[in-house]
């Protein structure tokens, strides 16, 4: 989905926030900083999404600051804090009549993590959510058909700390063939090769990086092996907004695990902000009522 | 005090929010609004302000919609519900022991109303807490001491709905003579000469034009008349964070009246954001202070 207009004031909030978080309160750095982010909405092109220009504006951050992964250390400190409620989200799911569907719960969850457009998360008042009715699951039982119609999985991870929940999700899915396709290039709190390895996500199914260098798949970036996948997978599943930004209207299904963090994304999906939700986007079906209409 | 680095990714959120209610959904316009906005971040001048710098915002609007009072039909919205509160506060104020300490309390409620810094406000809420503590009032002994050895006293207003709030407080201000100053442009909802006489305040005591053309007082656009009494009032009042922003740090005491409605007010002043207070500057105190240390 193409870049909103409001897209652009909270990105240069994001940029801000960046430049304060590791500028050590030089506020001339901050300016500067802010500056050429004002700077680089002047060339956005047309068909740019808000995950592209996020990752112009984490280049800015990176020259100014010479931090090449700026977050690593962030990353370090929730991922502990994340790791704590993993037993007790574990044995919810395993004393569940349907494992499938809290597995999807827990999953969602995780995608609270997020230090773009929701740096203020609470993962403990998420997780303490979990069995209530907040989480949109209208596409569950389609989710159920196509899996259990399906032999090989695409899971397009989202963020580091996100994915210890989307490995009780992954669990789920087995024996089933599943790969896991992680970000090219340290983005944000986004997930890496290095990532995944340190979580053991390769010791449940295979990892490949997707080429995309930015906080979200950006098809454009992608590989031929991650492409071919895209492609062939019989179920596609995609974490976080920035998946949902740059594979909504993509031609195949996706089934998008999300929290709706912002108004662009509930304009565009149709769910409240704060909803969490799996959502079905199937190209087929959108052009088929379309010809109805 | 000067326009700190994070003003701007709010105030191209104000550009952004504008646009949107003045441009029909038009995302085109919205756009080159926004982009336009970013533009002008690239000239800011160093000395410059934040409500200096959002009167450059304005023009953009007005250039791209239109509209040369754009808020105009919001301030008309707005004064209706504004209005049901007046009566009851005006009761509380006549039926207590200290009608003074009352009457700011009222005064300092009406700087909830900010199209600028605080769009979603909730007057209601506010109204409901008048008697409680989240109002500073610190000051309010060396108000009440300079009140009593004040002839002359100049009271800056800020938003016309406000207004309605502060004629509470300046009837409690008489005998004294006073002079209430308003803006010399319609920009955002602050009050205009035109609106002062629709709200009657010129009925209570005389009413100025300061000159200033931004949402604050600019002194170097001020009128010799305004610089003047400013100079030789006994007592200055002024309301709202635009007047905070653009007085403080000048050379006399000013007594503040305001909601601190975000993080660079808050490290300004040392209040909580959301704390609404009667803040004293005092320029020979600091610099007392500042020799003493």
């Amino acid at each position: 989905m193409l870049l909103d207009p409001e897209c652009i004031p909270c990105i240069i909030k994001q940029a801000y926030d960046s430049a304060k978080r590791f500028t050590s309160d030089n506020t001339e750095l901050q300016f500067k900083i802010v500056k050429e982010a004002c700077s680089a909405v002047l060339s956005i092109e047309e068909n740019s999404t808000s995950p592209k220009f996020s990752s112009v504006i984490q280049n800015i951050i990176e020259k100014n600051t010479g931090f090449t992964n700026p977050y690593k250390k962030l990353k370090e400190k929730n991922i502990k804090e994340a790791r704590c409620y993993i037993p007790y989200l574990e044995t919810i799911v395993e004393n569940s009549y349907d494992k499938l569907q809290m597995a999807v719960r827990a999953a969602i969850i995780g995608n609270i993590i997020d230090l773009g457009a929701n740096p203020e998360f609470d993962i403990e008042y998420e997780v303490n959510r979990i069995t209530n009715n907040n989480i949109n699951l209208d596409s569950l039982k389609n989710f159920k058909d196509d899996l259990e119609n399906s032999n090989l999985i695409l899971y397009i991870g989202d963020n580091f700390e996100e994915a210890l929940f989307d490995k009780i999700l992954l669990k789920q899915l087995l024996p089933k063939k599943i790969v896991f396709a992680v970000r090219s290039k340290p983005i944000l709190n986004d997930i890496t090769l290095e990532d995944a390895k340190i979580l053991g996500i390769d010791k449940i199914c295979r990892v490949i990086e997707s080429g995309s260098k930015i906080a979200g798949t950006d098809l454009f970036q992608c590989s031929p092996e991650f492409l071919n996948l895209f492609e062939k997978a019989d179920l596609v599943i995609a974490k976080g907004q920035g998946n949902f930004e740059t594979l909504l209207n993509v031609n195949r299904p996706v089934y998008f695990l999300f929290k709706v963090k912002c108004n662009v994304i509930a304009r565009r999906s149709g769910l409240l902000v704060g909803t969490s939700a799996l959502y079905l986007y199937n190209i087929t079906k959108v052009v088929s009522n379309a010809n109805i209409n």
